[in-house]
């Protein structure tokens, strides 16, 4: 599980840093100035590394820890929810996925993970300054996984992008939508969709729930679920038994998966 | 999406089949006796069909339908959680899985969804009556798709299999237990991870979360997480605006997730 | 706790009647044809009976039997939200409270119970067929208790009857309201708050929650607190240990509770 | 609603303080050295008021401002939880509750609040430190009512006091049990209950409700919900719309409520 290409390493606290194995000093904010390739070749998965100030350790280049170690600029969509549209839309290998408002990229990487070789995803998102993020997370991880799908970038609203769109692939098995308004885009993109196909939102605001269900119904789709999950993290009291931890309520927005029947 | 072996008949009501497309006559309780290849060879996806008394539509054979229409003996781990084990362990093409305790195989469906060609994974149950309607399950879901992992089954309890699993893997990026006791399943099979691997485990109550958690850092792994998952749909109220529906509330069950570093 | 007027039977299953001790046949939906007050004169609480073909358990005449065997019309206001109303109202003896919805009277018994002989509680509603059943509810319950506030009903919208209103008191403590808008009537009852007094709404989907708040706002009042009570249930498992039961959800509205500084 | 004998200050920040009216230089942290009679005998709810450095503004007395203002020796039970325990047993004028584990006060504040100039409460607690500190509350919040019940504290274990309990009431509409431990005093008190009177117990961890639930059943008592209140907190987002706000997830305990029938 160790990338020759890419290394994780985590700090005590749990900072996680996704660095380029590259054979020449550079700078990591938080790390301070050092040769990759040179400080850890021959640092194993589950070692202790010294850099800098801070003592880390090597961890395998995973999903989850390439998610902790994603660059960021907007908030992203969380393993809870990337989980759960896997799940719902029966995500697999092979499947052809359109994937529109990109942000981070935190879903997109959940995505790609578990489309195999043959599957084909296509990202939509209008503001560069958002894509290049983005794709700078995609791009490590898949240096850091054997397989990886077909992928096609498209820069543009998804609204003005479907003629492109259609020139990648005949149908979608599945589009999932992170947009500030929804309807549109539905509108846009609903007839992409294969028989059986599913449409997924993610919406953060309760009144964007409403609007995308009466657009799905309006684009001809059977809505299957809405709503939302919660993550609630329990753990040990000091004198034994189980509690739910004092943390933040994990409610991060409301979904909605819609059939093509 | 159609499959040509297998075709899937939803019920107005979401009543859910999946039917072998056999040239002979059968019986499939709730249907009634039809022959299934020459009432449904020519159905396409989305179109609808009468057998016997009933109208039904076909749909396409994906993971959701498949989960829908699964044969069942226990309970099962249904797509909230099982996504967010396949989210939180980070699982794809390639990976390397062990389950211990197959109940019906909802989960392993979800799991072998997700692991391409070149994944394997590898499940124990000692309940043969148990295990007979999971690999029912996994036979038709891998009928429907073109890519299954490499998947061998073995009957025992896992604490006894160690060898036997030792054989078909050199070692596991997960382990997903969902059994009555976690504690000795979990001793026996955390070396089995690799550096990086995962644990998983499925609680019913909360008491065996604690004992989970005890065990999992007596074997040396670390808690990553621990709680649960609620899952709450939402609907449109009659005079519109959005509400909580007023169905059950989706707990299942407790989740742990640990590392082994 | 047994009133000499009313009695409280509770069958095994739960359902709970609540019975006027007169001295005649009377019919009792459920219980059939009998005279109240010869049959259950000398039955203490605790005790059972025999009435038509049911055995019944005489019960206190406490606020949750009175809930429980409510005459109802509307859905009703529940324990969970009355409580946590009269706790961020800081609801008690001597104070005067505003009450516009009535329903079916379900968090009129909650007020009612905690103001004590020195509190006033105004009630409106404009639906005379709601009024009469919540009248009925407030009645039953006066007779069960020793101590009742002063008490004045008026029909009508709490919009057209803030003279009315006012003739009744100099200011409020508290105003609850229950209606299907909430904006005018929030507009026409601010001003009747005394200063340091709280307004609080029940609303059952979230965009009028958004409308209250934003008529708070407009109103000069402090939105102190809005959001929404899930009440779930815990049950023990058959093998042991404890997990949340698997019944409905206990969401019933969005509750908001602004303040008059 | 102002008290003549103490007066509730209001940082910006939402911060709160109680203050007693006495004519003499006082010192009160955070808001240093003043004369709270000159300063504040003029000031009404409402208005502001310059102390030190800081603009305050006087507030109403009530009881979501003494409990903002509590002084706190230990965790408190919240309006929540203390609203669902004052609707779940139908507290109201006239009741006779016995309450153990004190704490500081928190949930005794809220009983006296509802129990009217008849009502009598039995407070418990062994630990002299936090008696201290919940019967000052409790000395403020009576001082800023007209109405306040009959109250006895008992120094002491539950379990040891049951002579001394009796003395003071005849029986108990109500029993609630803030304790480290429940089962031995759920064995103590369960007699003392009125027939149809109701024991309530705050239980930070799930074993704790199990033990509990074992207990009242033991006792002869018949439980009627044990579970859990999720207090979740909405709020208005920056492009307009509601949705739950980011902040901590509001679960305190587990309760359960069991009838003596």
């Amino acid at each position: 599980m160790t990338s020759e290409e890419w290394a994780v390493l985590v700090e005590e606290n749990g900072k996680t840093y996704v660095v380029e194995l590259v054979d020449q000093q550079v700078k990591i904010k938080g790390l301070g100035v050092f040769n990759p390739h040179q400080t850890l070749a021959t640092v194993a998965t589950g070692e202790r590394v010294e850099i800098g100030q801070k003592e880390v350790k090597r961890a395998a280049a995973r999903l989850p820890e390439l998610s902790r170690g994603m660059v960021r600029r907007a908030q992203t969509i969380g393993s809870k929810d990337a989980g759960f549209f896997v799940a719902k839309l029966g995500l697999g290998s092979g499947d052809c996925v359109l994937e529109a408002g990109l942000g981070s990229g935190g879903l997109a990487m959940h995505i790609q993970r578990v489309l195999g070789t043959t599957g084909t995803h296509i990202t939509v998102e209008p503001r560069n300054e958002h894509a290049e993020v983005a794709l700078e997370n995609l791009r490590r991880s898949s240096s850091c996984r054997d397989e990886t799908p077909n992928h096609h970038h498209i820069e543009g609203t998804v609204e003005a992008s479907v003629e492109q769109i259609k020139a990648f692939a005949d149908g979608f098995h599945a589009v999932v939508l992170d947009l500030p308004e929804h309807p549109t885009a539905i509108e846009a993109t609903a007839d992409l969709l294969l028989p059986g196909g599913r449409l997924a939102c993610y919406c953060p605001v309760s009144s964007q729930l409403e609007h995308a269900w009466e657009a799905c119904e309006a684009a001809g789709l059977t809505v299957e679920w809405a709503g939302e999950l919660m993550e609630r993290e329990w753990g040990r009291a000091s004198k034994g038994g189980m509690r739910p931890v004092n943390g933040p309520f994990g409610h991060t927005a409301f979904l909605l998966v819609a059939l093509r029947t």
